[in-house]
């Protein structure tokens, strides 16, 4: 999935404040794409840049980077444009990471005409990330694949060294 | 709290791909100012725009709108730029809003020099929202102040109609 | 609903153990009675004792008190017998009574001939229970009734003093 | 751990009623442990049977079967007098297995003088238990060892097939 929006870390603006320009496409493209298509096979056109990201990867700067069956991973750099007013990443971050990796690992088990819809998700926070925590992974796993429902879990670790900074469970709901 | 972002919604650019600009502050500041005086100062002084936004408040164009003793409540609207690859809304934007108004509300509640930092986050979906939804609001109330531990719940929902989008608890870390 | 065992708290037997006698009822004839009537009438059956307490409230000598649209109230004696290791009554209580009064509150919303089935509980823990504790009241709301899936929240409270012993929420799949 | 307790299903009374006794000991002996020993200590001594199991494996008839660094396993026989309305087992006896075994397996990373309190409990129930599930099986293992707050995670699972019953996480406040 090549990230189709410039970013381009913050350069400065004349006013001394921060600035970035992203840019995005049609989701709609995607969103129906998924009634033709098995979820594995939605997710692999996106990896190879087949069909183009999702605007929240725009937004981000996040990458779906490899899936199995039952299995996603995504990865995205802090950044300082994602920071709280407490110094530090917002946890909104670590929470769209989670639920889209979770997400997308149910989704992959889906055949053509099966849609999903986070039903609950919960994020455990172990430590906080900064513009000095370098690239970081989410992966999420199939747990219980039910008829009506999924269930999955996720760890948001950093790249360079493994270290846990999250980890989260989902439901999803299954629509036929 | 004004944004202190161009939260223009996308324009088209001429490669037919939508564009946002937006700006942010050095988020030091206001992280300072919490060792200097109470949360509900630091958070009053946010909203008289006093001290800037944070740069997830100018990412996004979330505002806090109101504070309370134990309350907090941020407003946001739905773009298209927030956008999943299922055609609605990301489910880890109701996330940051809910974890932003439940942590703002437990922050009203701490003295100067008391920190805090979400513990677990925990949301739950009822409906989702897209570009039609308009403006909506996430109120985050305290349930239990405790000494290490605060626990707060949340509501996310449509301005105009007051309808249900998403529902939460939170506990934090309370750090002295 | 009268509790069918005799919830005598433990005398000493000769060995110097504590001992505690419950009896109960088959089950099913609950389990049936949902297929014909709606949940209200289910419930409000129990509470006149017109039907016989589940086994799970004679195991813990819980009761349910009151019922009302999209709400339901449990109470019970914390005891000696229903301690953890470290002290104090375990955590499994609270989460019975919780997962009990927001099924119930749920189940009051629903149609004869329509079930429901826990698909996730969340408890969070404010201060422990203890035999000096004395009686406390589980009252269960309903916030989010949707068609496949429905959303609760409650409350466990020291019934004396209103004092604040743990919250939750869960999310039921209604099964037609 | 050996059960003091006498576990015998419940066997008819006179009037139509099952009925069961269970006996158990002091709970405080064993809380009173902790202070002297690691937590590795205290629960093998509990497998070893030096000293009591706690009341609440008594009321169920549960027994630690194994510990490990970070690990703990328990195992119950689902039975009648554990149902609920609905006709199968009450979701609080899946929580208070992975509630029993999420702690152990903190509880396990502990050095002597250092408790813990279960701050939070996520359940998810994939399939429910009846009389006929046989003995089912609680693993919890720690996930992240903070220095105020651990987390861990549980699988509750049939013993005989090895199918999935419910999962869970938790997070414990360390005290010191």
């Amino acid at each position: 999935m090549q990230p189709t929006s410039d970013t381009v870390p913050g350069s400065m603006s004349e006013n001394g404040h921060r600035e970035r320009t992203f840019t995005w496409q049609d989701p709609m493209g995607v969103a129906t794409l998924g009634r033709e298509r098995s979820g594995m096979e939605v997710l692999q056109a996106m990896i190879d840049g087949e069909v183009g990201a999702p605007p929240i990867a725009d937004l981000l700067g996040m990458t779906l980077v490899e899936i199995g069956e039952g299995r996603a991973v995504f990865a995205v750099e802090p950044a300082e444009w994602m920071y709280n007013p407490i110094g530090s990443v917002h946890g909104g971050i670590a929470a769209t990471l989670l639920d889209s990796c979770m997400g997308c690992a149910i989704h992959t088990t889906l055949p053509a005409g099966v849609g999903y819809a986070t039903s609950d998700l919960q994020i455990r926070y172990a430590r906080g990330m900064t513009v000095d925590t370098g690239r970081v992974v989410a992966e999420g796993n199939v747990v219980h694949a039910g008829r009506r429902l999924a269930t999955a879990e996720g760890r948001l670790t950093v790249q360079a060294t493994g270290k846990l900074i999250a980890h989260a469970t989902t439901a999803c709901l299954l629509i036929s």
